[in-house]
């Protein structure tokens, strides 16, 4: 049984749990499933045309101030993006279409670090070519892989099974069935799949 | 220093973190300011007519859900109510009216085991009076004074001032300045307590 991880690369919350989930996972000996999609259409479902944290505004005041107090906690450096939310489309792509190669986490955690500890924009192809080179990666070829016609119903169709799943946000966890939302909530996953994985 | 505690009888959220706190406060020794309140003029600043856990259908069924694994994780009973929200007017007026009286904690909880345990409606009356009975107190002097303009004006500045002060949910939690939403941040704000009041 593995922990299905469901990421947007938008996702402030999805920042911390991208950067902690391995060693966690690890320390339970539970694989992970690396998921990224994207909420822009469950949002629009929900008849939202922008991040919630921007349509209320008290809600996202204090979800910047909660993100950083957990990023302190976590030892994690922040650095609130001049622009929020960053599209997370290409990286997104180019995720998918890495399906399960190796050096995934590792540009998962590199477009994270990117977009909310370096304020860089994480939307264009130029950025997302330099984080892969510095991974050693054939950023070229990646990312003309990642343009495919195939890469991009992938990910349409990652949207549709998130919905089905019943997900509505990020970042979002699923063990044995039981759906788990949110950074603070990558423990009880966790947890559950000890419990109940057996 | 106090933990200031706004809740909402008809918050689900609120219902484990009003069990909770007092142990765990009186273990940080630190003293509780109960601050009852009503969410729906939030909500409806915000654009909301009913709650958002009905408004947005695959939140609120996941809610259910998390709530359920957290009350069993905490040994709380919890029976979903046939009516959600059900009105916490009554029982607020009741709280606030009460100020610091010592049957206040004790009144808070048996009001939310009478919800959230016990599928009782406690926006009537004669529920509201039973509890107060139970808890061997002046059912129907208590009643008469929540009926006070005084005590509706007070509940009326109450959620002005939990606007004020950007609470935009409940429960929430506020301990020198900063805020602290959700019954998942209770431990959280206690140590913010701990590390900064000295």
């Amino acid at each position: 049984m593995t922990i299905q991880f469901w990421f947007e690369f938008a996702s402030t919350y999805s920042y911390p749990a991208a950067m902690r989930i391995e060693p966690l996972a690890a320390a339970h000996g539970v694989p992970i499933d690396w998921r990224p999609f994207l909420l822009g259409p469950i949002f629009a479902s929900q008849g939202w045309n922008d991040s919630p944290f921007n349509l209320y505004p008290a809600k996202g005041h204090y979800m910047w101030r909660d993100l950083e107090r957990r990023c302190n906690g976590y030892g994690l450096p922040l650095l609130r993006p001049s622009r929020f939310p960053r599209s997370g489309l290409l990286p997104a792509r180019v995720a998918l279409a890495a399906g399960g190669e190796p050096w995934l986490p590792a540009f998962v955690r590199s477009v994270y670090h990117a977009n909310f500890a370096e304020d860089r924009n994480i939307s264009e192809r130029g950025v997302v070519a330099e984080l892969l080179d510095k991974l050693g990666l054939p950023a070229a070829q990646i990312l003309a892989r990642s343009e495919s016609e195939m890469a991009k119903e992938g990910l349409r169709a990652q949207a549709e099974e998130a919905q089905r799943l019943g997900i509505f946000g990020a970042p979002s966890f699923i063990v044995g069935g039981e759906l788990f939302w949110g950074d603070d909530r990558l423990e009880d996953a966790l947890g559950w799949h000890a419990r109940y994985a057996g």
